[in-house]
């Protein structure tokens, strides 16, 4: 029976996205499912395979027709599917490719959440037609794709990409949630902008729209976008531990263009604004040009990525 | 007949080491060629070709014998061999690997030079064992190897491993000779460690055994062994430059080792200590624990870089 389907699945802390494709790259029906933890995150892979099954008979697909399955989880795992470490899920000590494998009978490649999601956005988004891209997703924290001529970069243990975590900042006397201190993500991540207004708006007088709003990283740009000074305080401060990070990442591994994806990029162009002004700043005057584009696929880029490792590696 | 020969060939500014190997990768004989690089680096090529030609004559090896030529020169090039920048050669606007071929008619593969003395260390030098590896060069300049899944990543345009323009010191009011301010080699070169030396004996008159010495990188790391202040002063900021740039390199790549090479190494474990001491400092504490290791190769570096590439790529 000739091939014809394949699963792209995002497991998120709380809710799991799962997409059916076509073999071609369409995306022919998206869902959710809740991502069950408890306990120890045993039950996230049989309900993603219960998923599956339902879906295939639903639109009645023999098991025949499908490629498999490839997956991005919100973990550190090696290339090969073991965990090296889970806080969110909670698994242990487990290959997560294996496993799921062995649940559904199919091929099951994946990876971190933030590396499969890139690859989403290589495959059908921004990042189309670079061989060499970054895709740094600016959340709640800090991460990033690293893709070198066309393949995600994993590292030894999964840890590549934890761009949030290059120290940028020596004079930083706040405890990063790594232990470290002076780490990207203290200053470029969406808790760190509301962080850094709420921290600004009490020490300063000076108005601000900001005032009396409950605030968000939404809540900075839009008043960055009317002018706000106290605003632009804090983008000035997110655009310097960003560009002085990716500064660095192109000195490491120079891609062609940078991708900015997570919940910060939905403020839009203003966002790049603040990071390209730093990136020139501390990037050597010698690096070629480079790209900084907006990440186009917004949630389902997780879902896309997974589709296109199980059908392309 | 039956292939039983390479050549590695590490192209430097003044002098081309030459390797003639056997394809087992035992090294038969190395020899040297002047760099003749006037007018625009025309001559290197033909130079190197020639000695091919002549060493082959000598040993009595036919054309069908070998594999090809695998070779590293000071520019920064793409992957197939296109030069986009040559300040110590002259070459403009050319492929060098194909030019080679040209001159030869042999199979010909290339690259920068310390990613392809990064690839000797790891066939036959201190990284052996390693698939995930950055071996960082600390001599008049300071560059890196990083090497993903047992490949030299090279960048878009070969621009990746110019890990000594990371921006490391906010402060810097020097220039670098890259145009820019704070860069890791205006501290952690051999260069750098002459310079801070010099600044330091200038403006602090306590004792050191270093007055009155011709100031190298030696002489610093010499003085730092026997427990001289000032030395020590000089060798904690290069530590502090180097720990930071590799507490960034190991959150974008992650390997499992850093090989340190470059003429800075020649001064032995002591130059390991200031670097891990600062890698500590500033590397994400959750990052997995790495090797730290001098090169083992020294000069030959490149010749089995080379010849590695035309074996195995």
């Amino acid at each position: 029976m000739e091939k014809k389907y394949c699963f792209g699945v995002d497991i998120g802390g709380t809710t799991t996205k799962m997409g059916l494709f076509t073999i071609d790259g369409e995306l022919v029906e998206k869902w959710e499912i809740p991502t069950r933890t408890v306990p120890k995150g045993e039950p996230v892979l049989p309900d993603v395979a219960d998923a599956i099954q339902k879906k295939m008979s639903e639109k009645d697909i023999a098991f025949e027709e499908v490629v498999g399955i490839g997956y991005g989880a919100p973990v550190s795992m090696t290339a090969d599917g073991y965990v090296t470490w889970s806080a969110n899920i909670g698994w242990e000590e487990m290959n997560v490719s294996k496993k799921l494998a062995e649940l559904t009978g199919m091929k099951v490649i994946g990876g971190n959440d933030v590396n499969v999601a890139g690859m989403g956005e290589y495959w059908r988004g921004a990042a189309q037609g670079y061989k060499n891209v970054v895709m740094i997703t600016i959340g709640t924290g800090v991460g990033a794709a690293i893709i070198a001529d066309g393949k995600v970069i994993v590292g030894a243990t999964g840890g590549a990409g934890e761009v949030g975590h290059i120290h940028v900042n020596d004079d930083c006397k706040l405890q990063c949630g790594c232990g470290g201190y002076g780490c990207l993500e203290q200053y470029g991540s969406a808790t760190a902008v509301v962080r850094l207004a709420k921290e600004l708006l009490e020490k300063d007088e000076r108005p601000s729209v900001m005032r009396g709003q409950e605030m968000t990283a939404k809540v900075v740009f839009d008043a960055v976008k009317e002018g706000d000074a106290l605003a632009i305080e804090v983008a000035e401060q997110f655009g310097d531990a960003i560009g002085k990070g990716l500064a660095a990442v192109v000195a490491v591994v120079e891609p062609e263009a940078f991708i900015v994806g997570g919940g910060v990029s939905k403020a839009g162009d203003v966002v790049l604004d603040y990071i390209k002004k730093y990136y020139q700043k501390y990037a050597y005057p010698a690096a070629p040009k480079k790209e900084f584009l907006l990440a186009s696929l917004g949630n389902d880029a997780g879902i896309y990525g997974g589709a296109y490792r199980v059908l392309f590696e």
